[in-house]
């Protein structure tokens, strides 16, 4: 199997986040090694050793996705044994020309800390992990958003990823019997229904959800899973709250499409 | 100010990451707009649309960061009044070269669900939620790894963003007081000491931190926080925990450098 090596200076996220989308558009299988913080000289030597020896030990040339700012480092990876592919550098040129001004590389600048968005994203974690699942009412006032949904369609980690992503702060709230017994929303939701998110899920895939959890259980079943999603999404009908089905979606897609349909502002770009 | 879109049939994720990193690159500010799910013809004109009222409302081109694997939505972007960049399509080419194969382009790949490394990013979120904070010690064998530290020295939010992204179980635990008195590990951390990874912070930036949470406590004062951190960096070199200081880190950072220093194993790529 051919390796992909991602190699950066800083965390190694863009190399990855570059590298899978171009391999993920070929039909093969890769093995994936990370090296991030090559800081130095001395760390990029190393580096540059471990690509030779996976090409002499596998016959194969590795792929060397990075993202160097240093022009050094970037140098001695290149003269590697690895196959580099190098956007950034790829890239300079013409936006130096279009923006009219030259690129000052510092290493760093993606993922490293910025105070201000550093203290957003925190407190937005916090603020879901207290307003988690419905424990806490009293600070919905607070929140950007707000995901309603039964229990295991997705709320918690999807409240997490904004969050931790976007800075954003959202709570959630799991019906409970009595809300679907009434077909209406706590008054605590109504008073903020303007935030509400809803999550809705097919029944098949909700009742496996819940039979990791408690197999065997009335909750679990595919009749209980089926009524209650009914129950929820004649309730979103009703009261018009924009909601999606989270059934066919990663935890990024969900929260790409809740940003896009609320235009909700993030903290984080 | 100039207009960064970022464009793409599926999250718009990694048009974004891509976009920031050369963006980063420029001693600029940027107005940012992410434009996701261009999955139709469409909607693709409306998206041209947008770009080009851009144009004619500031005069000034905007940037485009698109990854569209579909031909027709590409080359509709590409008509637009924005200066378009496509790492894409800039590295196909060489790719199939060196690979041998043709690529086989399937929206949405990069960012989708893989079901088996969705429910493993799942688990791994709950999990870190049941484990947060030293709320539960009795799951700790099932942990890949146990932050420990002060109270507020980021074990939390890394724990979420391990589990988020790479599908890691996470537990943390905070010290307490009694621990700190005797210098001592509790007998459940004992048992797992190979999983052990310690953070910590300058007493500056903790009694900051601490200070937005309790202002005028003792809990946040500088003189408490500094024991405290003597203390608890003393345990670390006594029992060999490695550790590292989260002070000038983001979340990425801690996360990608524990990764590295520990060679835990992520179930994400």
């Amino acid at each position: 199997m051919r390796t992909a090596f991602y190699i950066s200076d800083g965390t190694g996220i863009t190399s990855e986040v570059f590298g899978h989308a171009l391999l993920s558009l070929f039909p093969a299988e890769f093995d994936h090694i990370t090296i991030p913080f090559v800081e130095t000289k001395e760390i990029a030597l190393q580096a540059k050793q471990r690509i030779n020896d996976r090409y002499k030990t596998t016959g194969i040339r590795p792929l060397i996705f990075q993202t160097f700012v240093d022009e050094e480092l970037r140098q001695i990876i290149n003269s590697s044994d690895g196959v580099c592919y190098d956007f950034l550098n790829a890239f300079i040129e013409p936006m130096q020309k279009e923006l009219g001004i030259a690129a000052m590389p510092k290493t760093h600048r993606t993922h490293s800390i910025h105070e201000k968005t550093y203290d957003f994203r925190i407190d937005a974690v916090n603020y879901a992990l207290a307003n988690d699942d419905g424990v806490n009412l009293k600070e919905y006032a607070k929140a950007d958003i707000i995901l309603v949904g039964v229990s295991r369609s997705g709320k918690t980690p999807t409240s997490l990823y904004l969050a931790l992503q976007y800075g954003i702060k959202a709570a959630n709230y799991p019906f409970v019997q009595e809300d679907m017994d009434m077909l209406r929303l706590p008054d605590e939701l109504k008073k903020q229904k303007a935030k509400l998110f809803g999550l809705t899920i097919t029944p098949e895939r909700l009742s496996k959800i819940r039979e990791q959890r408690r197999p065997g259980s009335k909750y679990a079943s595919l009749r209980q899973c089926k009524l209650e999603l009914d129950e929820v999404e004649a309730l979103y009908q009703k009261e018009k709250i924009p909601f999606l089905n989270s059934t066919h979606l990663s935890i990024e897609e969900i929260s790409a499409k809740i940003l896009a349909q609320t235009g909700l502002k993030r903290q984080k770009y």
